[in-house]
C-alpha cells in the first residue's frame, strides 16, 4: 500500500504528498514505516525558517520569496506553523486570498499545523512534514513559525537557513525573546522598513550582534531591508539565502550542521516512543493506582513517580525475558 | 545535613529557603531527597499565577498585591519566570528598586528563575520551588510568568488561581496566545485602564468569554479594571482572588484541582527521571556510536531510535537482574 504511496510521492503528486503527511502528522506506526521508507530520497532540498513575533509580516514574505522561486521554475513546499499565520488562520482576508493563489499553483505545496494539542511534539512533526517535501522533491521548504515558545523555536532551529524577520515597532515585544531569536538567525529582515524608526530598529539590531559572540566568526550576518507588502527587497532575500547556502558549502557546514540537528531529532525520537510505551495501558494503570494514595495526601509526588518507574522497568523485564 | 535547613526553612529563615530553591533548581538526587522531606509540610499556601503579555504590569502588579497582603500581616513568596521582569532583568531601572525594596521585608521573598538553559523541566522546577516556599510557611505564592510558550502556561496553570494581564493595546499580541491565555485564566486584570480603547478590549474579552464552552458553570468570570503603576484596583484584585479561592472550597475544587495536577506532575516527574537515564553515560555512548551510521547518510533516523531503545532496555534488564 504504502509503496504505490511514495512512488506517487516521489514525483510530486499533491495528494500523495497530503495523504504522506496526515500520516506523518498521526504520529503512530506507519509513520515511522514510511519516513524510514522515504529517507533514501531525503537531502536535496534546501530549508528555510522563517521566524519573528506576530504580524511581522512573515507569510507575506514567505508569499512573495515562493513566487521569486517559481519564476525560476523552483518547487517550493510550505509548512506553516503560526496561529497568525493565513495558512492557519487569523489573518486578513486579503492575505488568505494571496495565499490561496499561490497553493494553486501545481509546484507550491502548502501546508498547515496546528499549535494546539501537539505539544511537545509539534517540531519532530514538522521536520517529518519537511522530510516528506524533500523526498517529493520540492527544491525549497520554508517553514513559517511565529517565534514564540520552544516548539516554534525548535521548528526554526531545523532549517538550513533560518531568517527572523523584525519590524521597527517590534522592538518591545520582541524583548521578552531576543536571546531565542537572535541565536538562532543566520540572518535578519528588517520588513515594512519605510516605516520611522526602522534604522533605528536596525543600529540596535547591530549592537545586539556586535555583543554577540560569534560560533561561526566567518559568517558575516546581514539585516536585509524589505517592504513585503509591495514586494520590495525580496530579491536582496532570496540573494542572501543563496549567499548563506554557498558560505555552508563552502565552508563544509551543510552536512554537518544536519548531523547535528539529526543528533537531536535522534534524542526527541527516542524519548517520544519511550514517553508513549510509558503510558500505555499498563502503565496509565500503574499511575491511576498509584493516585489513590496520592489523594490521602499523604506521599510525595516523588515517591509516587519511583514507584512508577520500578513497575514499568519490571513490566519491561518480563516482556524481554519472553 | 539536609535536617537543619529543613528545620530552619520552616521557620521561613531566608537563608534556609534560598538554599533549599538552588537545591531544587539544580535538580539532582539531593532536590528528590529534600522534596519528599518537605512534603508533609506544604498544603497551607494558596498559589496565585499572574501571566500575561510582556509589558501588560504583571510586575508592578505583583509588587502592589505584595504590598497589599503585607499590610493584612500575611507572607509572600514571589517566583519570577519573565525574560521582561524586573526581578529577572530586561526592565526600567525604576522597576527593579521598587522590586528591591519588597525584598528588603522580612516576610516576603522573592525569587527569580532563568528561562533559558531549562528546556522542558522549568514549569517543574518552578512548581518544586513553589513547595518549598510552602513548607516555608509563606500564605501567598506569587508566580510571575509571561504568557508566551508551553512551560510559562505550564506554570501559570499549576496555581490554584490564575490571573491573566492584560492592557488594551495588546489585543493584537495576545491574538497570538489568545487560545492559551483564555483557557488557563480564572479572571482577569485589565490593566492600564485609563487608555483609550480599554472599554472596547474588555468588550472582546467578553465576547471570548461567553463563545467558550464552560467546564464550571457556577463560576462567574470578571475583568478587573487596574491602574497598577497607580496601586488603583489592587485591592478589587486581592478580592476577586478571594472571591476565587472561596469558589473553590465551597465547591470542594481546590482539592481536586491540585489532586489533578499532581497527576500531571507525577507523569513530569517519571518522564524527567527515564530521560536522565536514557542519556546517562551508557546511553550517550549508544547515541555516539550508533551517530557514526548516520554520518554515513544511510540510516533512518527513525531506525537508529529503535536501535538506542533496544540497547537502554538491554541494558537495564541486565541492571536489573543482578
Amino acid at each position: 500500500m504504502q509503496d504505490d504511496l511514495i512512488k506517487n510521492l516521489c514525483v510530486s503528486n499533491k495528494r500523495a504528498v497530503a495523504r504522506s503527511i496526515s500520516i506523518v502528522e498521526s504520529n503512530n506506526n506507519e509513520s515511522a514505516v514510511l519516513l524510514k521508507k522515504i529517507f533514501p530520497k531525503i537531502g536535496n532540498a534546501h530549508r528555510i525558517g522563517i521566524t519573528g513575533p506576530p504580524g511581522a509580516g512573515k507569510s507575506t514574505i514567505t508569499n512573495h520569496l515562493t513566487k521569486y522561486y517559481r519564476k525560476q521554475n523552483k518547487k517550493v513546499g510550505i509548512i506553516a506553523v503560526d496561529p497568525t499565520s493565513p495558512f492557519t488562520g487569523g489573518a486578513l482576508l486579503g492575505d488568505r486570498i494571496r495565499m490561496s493563489e499561490i497553493g494553486q499553483d501545481e509546484g507550491v505545496f502548502i501546508r498547515s499545523m496546528a499549535t494546539r494539542g501537539s505539544l511537545g511534539g509539534l517540531s519532530n512533526r514538522t521536520v517529518d512534514a519537511a522530510d516528506v517535501l524533500d523526498a517529493a522533491g520540492y527544491d525549497y521548504i520554508i517553514m513559517e513559525t511565529v517565534g514564540v515558545g520552544q516548539s516554534e523555536l525548535d521548528i526554526a532551529r531545523s532549517a538550513d537557513t533560518t531568517i527572523v524577520v523584525l519590524v521597527p515597532e517590534s522592538g518591545d515585544s520582541v524583548q521578552a525573546m531576543k536571546a531565542g531569536l537572535m541565536e538562532i538567525a543566520d540572518f535578519f529582515a528588517m520588513n515594512k522598513s519605510d516605516r520611522p524608526g526602522s534604522q533605528q530598529a536596525i543600529a540596535s539590531i547591530q549592537t545586539i550582534l556586535m555583543m554577540r559572540e560569534h560560533d561561526e566568526k566567518s559568517w558575516m550576518y546581514k539585516i536585509i531591508k524589505t517592504i513585503a507588502t509591495e514586494n520590495k527587497g525580496i530579491d536582496n532575500l532570496a540573494e542572501e539565502i543563496e549567499r548563506h547556502t554557498e558560505y555552508l558549502k563552502m565552508n563544509n557546514l551543510l552536512l554537518k550542521r544536519r548531523e547535528e540537528k539529526t543528533k537531536s531529532r535522534i534524542k526527541d525520537i527516542v524519548e517520544n516512543i519511550l514517553k508513549t510505551e510509558l503510558w500505555s495501558e499498563s502503565g496509565k494503570n500503574s499511575l491511576t493506582s498509584s493516585l489513590e494514595k496520592v489523594e490521602l495526601g499523604k506521599i510525595s509526588p516523588y515517591n509516587i513517580a519511583e514507584e512508577i518507574i520500578k513497575n514499568f522497568k519490571n513490566h519491561k523485564l518480563k516482556q524481554n525475558s519472553h
